[in-house]
């Protein structure tokens, strides 16, 4: 496919697409993806990755036209596209589209927002710049995965910086020569290493994504010129950051087939191999109601990818506690918790909840799908109590509901900014679709 | 050498770093890499891409303490520095580290003279700073070289920023850590793919290093942190950029060796492999005074690389006619220009020029070195006048002497800020390492 326009044709796609165009179902997929993503960035608001960045960037930022979510601060649209793409990816607790392992919202909505706060963006185009967004990156994604990931890219910020770009470039009405451009100054700042995880640059990424996507677009709508096939070009993005190049993903089926609407949302506030354990003790802590006292023991029969990743016996800190499937099938016995407050330093030190843990073993099967798991209680009275979780919650065969959304959101935003304004702006967020102006609904994020 | 703490004793020496530590020729040099930087940011600076990129920066910028160099425009430090960074490299006359094809004073003087505006610096701790920087860069630069490039990665950019997290680190007071730290924000901020050459994004190159590298410092004065081991770790930016990595080229000979003073300044306004040909033809026009008109032929025998990268023969624009060496001896011969003013659309449209172009002849011979040439002129009476260059001007054994580098400045700054203020500026970039108050020097670049 080397003489294939792959850049061009998906700038034309981009620019030539209309909001009638994206079936609804697709379109409510995009909402979903909203309001979990704008949930993420009210929670980590007052993190100490956000505080330290914004304590640097504030020094630089331009006229205060955009909100920093979850705050009280305003800043410039790129500056508070930087910040709220960080503070809704901080606590990876945001959006996976499974497929490439891309949080697809952190870099889209978190341009998208901040800029349509200097112009009349009306909630329908809005979602429709987001939708697009989302399908650039996730395509780009999958013309590359997994080699690219190997390599050692961070690719939520490799490929989410495009998607900025093409999202950003919708809402400045950038036609098919300058969203060219745009993907290609796009393709020129992409970066972002794996290496960074653990560390503050893992959330930097989504948000340097957000705001240099973002800067692609308004260069493009200024006359900055760039390659016309960035992508594809011999010494193009592909081909340099990869060493797999599957254009067909990128052009095959655009506007018929929806990457967007594979997104998924994570029920809880923990990488993805234990969800199944904290899903399944969830519910036998349902089933049992006061007799969860009377445990003797709990045998998981996990995937061993589970062990390998979350193997920590006896985590000290929240943030170890993140990486104990023992702790966190303790707390969802002990609380029903899997959400930020399950993993708190307090938690992983509760007298009650390491009692818990101690009697919890695992034991991996390769026979066992990632997003499955097999739980055995002993009781006390010697009783046996089996339960199968063939899909975790949150997977695409068992997907979050409109409802524990909301109750995510709610979590994670009533610490931050009240019970009061964060029932008013989840209903803001649901309502979408129909928003007149999206400034109203971008002030309503502030604390 | 997977063990070694390749970042972290890097870090460790750019902060350790004492003026005094750094010997007189050294230091000499760095002068020199100023003066020629500063020149070319004036020179460049009302270039078409530098008018669009701060159309759309402007929309953006923060408080306006840092001088855009060579205009009027004020804009916050870290816009500056991107402003200044592609304006000292649109023209392709900046300098050279021939080991690695690095334009290396780009990246770390366009970020640390915008900084400097903003706290007292002194012209000595500045030339540290730019020299530490040179040093990070070149030698992060060497340990991929060529494979880095090769792959397709334009090594300005993508080792530029690292020296400009260094040489601002400087300036901030960094500690150890927070040294390291910068490094690693620059290094997941790591981009810029040669498929852009030929597009403005070239020159977006060196000042986004610039810019993001200063960010870095910044962020890591904040508190903000990173992998430890950002460079060498087996998904740092070594391993995940090139498939060499040689990390003796980094912390061998420290403080011992300088890159920094095998820095070259470029005496003509397009690529270096036709220098050997402008230099020679410019010698045989002073030995020929009017006697020029009487030229019959003009033989050249060069690298092959020469004729393949600028054997266009009939260039219609000024731009091609840097990728001509046809037009280039011509002009060199009638006007003793290899400047932009021999690289212009009239001047290319020019009869005389054109007339004597067409009787140039050019002979590819592998026995030939790169920055050679061997030209024979044929007179209309018959005379043969042979020249040899066995290294042009502008070459390591043939450096631009201090008053050429005055002129290259004058040739390019007067036409942009005038002839008074092109002097006054001059005086004082070479009295750097006397400036007081760095802040004197930056306002004075100003149109």
């Amino acid at each position: 496919m080397q003489n294939i326009e792959v850049t061009r044709q998906l700038a034309a796609w981009v620019v030539g697409l209309n909001n009638e165009d994206i079936p609804q179902a697709v379109r409510t997929e995009g909402v979903r993806t909203f309001v979990n993503w704008l949930g993420c960035a009210v929670g980590g608001a007052h993190h100490e990755t956000v505080d330290r960045a914004l304590e640097a960037v504030k020094l630089f930022a331009g006229e205060k036209r955009a909100q920093v979510i979850g705050r009280e601060e305003r800043l410039d649209e790129l500056h508070a596209a930087l910040m709220n793409g960080i503070s809704s990816h901080v606590l990876d607790y945001d959006d996976t589209h499974l497929k490439t392992i891309i949080h697809p919202a952190g870099p889209v909505a978190s341009a998208i927002l901040a800029v349509a706060e200097t112009r009349a963006v009306s909630g329908r185009d809005f979602l429709t710049a987001l939708i697009a967004g989302v399908e650039v990156e996730c395509r780009i994604g999958n013309s590359v995965y997994p080699h690219h990931y190997d390599r050692g890219w961070h690719i939520t910020g490799t490929a989410g910086v495009f998607g900025a770009a093409a999202a950003t470039g919708r809402l400045l009405g950038l036609d098919e020569t300058q969203m060219v451009w745009a993907l290609g100054i796009a393709a020129t700042q992409s970066s972002g290493l794996r290496e960074m995880f653990g560390t503050m640059c893992k959330s930097f990424h989504p948000g340097r994504a957000a705001q240099n996507g973002a800067m692609a677009a308004f260069l493009a709508k200024a006359g900055f010129d760039s390659s016309m096939r960035s992508i594809e070009a011999p010494r193009g993005w592909a081909n340099v950051l990869s060493t797999k190049q599957d254009y067909s993903e990128i052009l095959d089926g655009l506007g018929r087939n929806w990457e967007s609407a594979l997104n998924t949302y994570k029920p809880y506030a923990c990488g993805i191999v234990i969800h199944p354990a904290i899903d399944g003790c969830t519910q036998l802590r349902e089933q049992l109601g006061g007799r969860v006292a009377d445990i003797q023991s709990v045998a998981l029969r996990t995937h061993p990818l589970v062990l390998e990743l979350t193997g920590k016996k006896t985590p000290q800190t929240g943030l170890e506690g993140k990486f104990s499937v023992y702790h966190a099938a303790a707390t969802a016995l002990l609380h029903g918790d899997g959400t930020p407050t399950a993993f708190t330093d307090e938690m992983v030190r509760d007298p009650q909840v390491i009692a818990l843990r101690d009697r919890v073993s695992a034991q991996a099967d390769k026979a066992m799908h990632e997003d499955a798991v097999f739980i055995t209680l002993t009781m006390q009275d010697g009783e046996r109590i089996d339960l199968d979780v063939p899909h975790a919650i949150g997977s695409l065969e068992r997907p979050l509901t409109d409802a524990m959304i909301s109750e995510k959101f709610t979590r994670q935003s009533s610490p931050v900014i009240g019970a009061d304004k964060t029932t008013a702006l989840i209903e803001k967020a649901w309502s979408l679709e129909t928003t007149a102006d999206m400034r109203d609904l971008a002030l309503s994020s502030a604390a």
